[in-house]
């Protein structure tokens, strides 16, 4: 018999599983963070919609701009870096694209690409930590840093003494009125590791430093770097595809030294 | 003693194992496609930045708000995307934002995102073997693909009978004249499917074309829709780690069926 | 002019940044851990190669019957786990076998198959630490992890609350004279667990106990997750492929809950 | 009302999106292929398990011995392949195990380790058309390749014109019985190269023939190389990790070559 129990576990609320507040998917319509999509499609630019999508809103027009130099500036570095030299090796070995460019991003680790993601936390708490004192805790940081004999997060470069994207980036955050607590916070870092030790804000310190002020958590800050490198890494495999051969060897076996048995 | 000999394969040229053409690196100086970095930061937007890497040229004025366009069409779909669902699995089981990203760009299979690939090659293909003849070769694609049962990679779409993307980015290519071969027989496919099948044209259709009639090779399609979805697929992998609880359950027990021993 | 300064330049010791103590490659010639290859295939057991490959020497008979037992209890566990989720997933997009695996792989996150590694990290740290009384290191882990409300890796299942491998293979340890401190310290800290909470250990807290007897760091412990789990996530790529139908939804719209704007 | 129509709407069997038969998870009980789990681990070798899960069921004795050699013989290569240059940059880097060997297996690509595929394709394919006359098939395969310019899968290789795992393999694959049809083919094709272009079989040649006779399908050929080689790859990333200093540079600035603008 259809008893009121038995009806009641029929009509239970189903368990969604997934759930969802960017896009609103429905036959022959989809809007994101509000807005349909044709709407956006031609009247925003990816920068802004790329700021929609993560912060929930479009940016100001100076934080667009902002953003827009950010991306920029994460576009290349040769082939120096290791998420390009895996990419390539993977090109090589006749993995498809996809994976190549899945492989260059899991080269992000901490060291590298990372390295963003840990400069905004130190500026991010340094700030909620100084309440309003940013001198006193440059120095607490640089401190910290110098005695445990690490290297600070977006400071210094294996290849630049002086990165030339981070005194530009400083440079655009002034003049876009995005250059605020976290931009002043990592230049008196600066300061003072460039009078201790001549090391300088990197690309890592400058962006961190600008995507913080434009109010992005730090949580989120290597994947915007993975947004700006993805088409530098998808140029490398398309130029290993097109300009070498497959399967090169990318060292003669008298380069490998054997210290084993 | 030193000969003619010894000396010849000392100085023999050094096997240089990594070249590029993209970024020049030296010390404190970074020049890309003849460039440098910081006269491109605050000066060219991320699109044609974007084009700058691949194609080695900036674009024009309205290819640049072309590929605008197109770059922010990919955006996001909700949770649908096979992508978008292992991304967020995977942000549940604790692996790191590069893990969750790279894993989502995996799952850009042939079936998925790669479409896009497919899409190009035939178009691409297609008028090649024309000889301006867009009409035939609109035919013979169609009647090759309903003869093998396959669907037609770029139109048709499993949650949307008419993908309302697709005729905005055709409006707008038509608007910055980037509406050329490719764009006409993709339209004309498009009319004869539509005639004998009712099925549309979708995003995967519509970009193949446009980025075809830009002048991008087939070989990078899926590579710019990957660029065009990692915010998105950032964003889902921050929305999972923020809202959800870690490790849930995707889905219960009793939704699984074993049909085994 | 030649001079002996040039000469010095000229015969400095090249940079070898490629070495290892694993496989010495030479033409028609592999030699592993002191072993010619040839002598290795056929004459050691997989399992024995696994040993002889991390620790650098064959494992004793024991060793070696443990770590075939520990590899084959970590086969499979149905499609309850993430990896397995988004291999198959991966599988549907028409990924290629390679990254559909890699995939499964990257979901081997922190709260998935990463708790061995910190089960591991556990117990040898808490061996260290205890100078031969266990059962206080046992209690001061208990009360450490309880007062902060989280979860011990190693014990617990959110589908068991007795999960049937881990007294099996604990049972082994003792047969295989490898249930030693750390093995001890893992049932000291299920006996408290259980007495308190009603939790048993899991799988990765005997095999990681098992695992740290034998004498394998904790680091590779997931290492050795990964190796057991990987043909059962094959197994389910093959079983995706050829039983179900490729793209297919894995959900259906109506089971999305959109909350946004 | 509750009419008819109402309750078969409520009642409709619910839409399994997850079905398997290799696990049968139940709480406390794990059942795979048919066999509680606790009765396998300790009683069947991981190479067992491997095929148990894979095939459906335990193999005979010898092919056992077989698939153990068979797993054994993919143990490593040095740091040569590129699948374990690319794990150990990643290492460096500092990304987590599982991104690191998931990288690894993203080298997989058609001309790495996605050899065998191939070669069991192509032998499987042609005994398939072979119809009994394997010397026949095998100069169709050559004359193809030869013609094409192309490199036959599983022969030759690019550090050794003697691969000294192929005839170790194909030794023991006669001693226990697993030298059958593939195998034949195999030799057969070999015979021929080695008479036109002094080429002999591979690895991925020898162990390819073998999995095909034991009955293992070409398109988890490579699913199985990869189960051989994780540990020596995780052997790889344990060394980088233990042994060099992270973010180390591959290779000098000076080892670049700019051929750009």
């Amino acid at each position: 018999m259809i008893t009121e129990e038995v009806l009641k576990d029929i009509f239970k609320p189903r368990n969604l599983k997934w759930r969802t507040s960017i896009t609103k998917v429905e036959p022959n319509k989809l809007t994101t963070r509000g807005y349909p999509q044709e709407d956006l499609i031609g009247n925003v630019s990816f920068s802004e919609m790329i700021h929609l999508l993560i912060k929930g809103k479009l940016p100001s027009k100076n934080e667009a701009k902002m953003l827009e130099a950010v991306l920029v500036s994460f576009c290349d570095h040769g082939v120096t870096p290791p998420s390009t030299q895996t990419a390539r090796i993977m090109a090589s070995t006749g993995s498809p694209l996809h994976a190549c460019i899945a492989s260059g991003l899991l080269a992000f680790g901490k060291n590298h690409a990372g390295a963003i993601e840990y400069a905004m936390k130190i500026l991010q708490e340094g700030i909620i930590k100084a309440e309003g004192d940013t001198r006193k805790i440059a120095e607490e940081i640089v401190d910290h840093f110098l005695k445990n004999k690490e290297k600070i997060f977006g400071f210094g470069h294996r290849y630049h003494n002086e990165d030339p994207r981070a005194p530009r980036l400083m440079k655009l955050a002034k003049k876009y009125n995005c250059f605020s607590k976290h931009s002043e916070l990592a230049v008196a870092i600066e300061s003072l590791l460039f009078e201790k030790k001549n090391i300088r804000m990197n690309i890592d310190g400058a962006n961190g430093a600008i995507l913080s002020d434009i109010g992005f958590d730090w949580r989120v800050g290597s994947g915007i770097f993975m947004i700006g490198r993805l088409p530098g890494i998808l140029t490398h495999v398309d130029e290993e595809r097109t300009r070498e051969s497959s399967f090169r060897k990318f060292f003669e076996m008298d380069e490998i030294y054997y210290n084993g048995i």
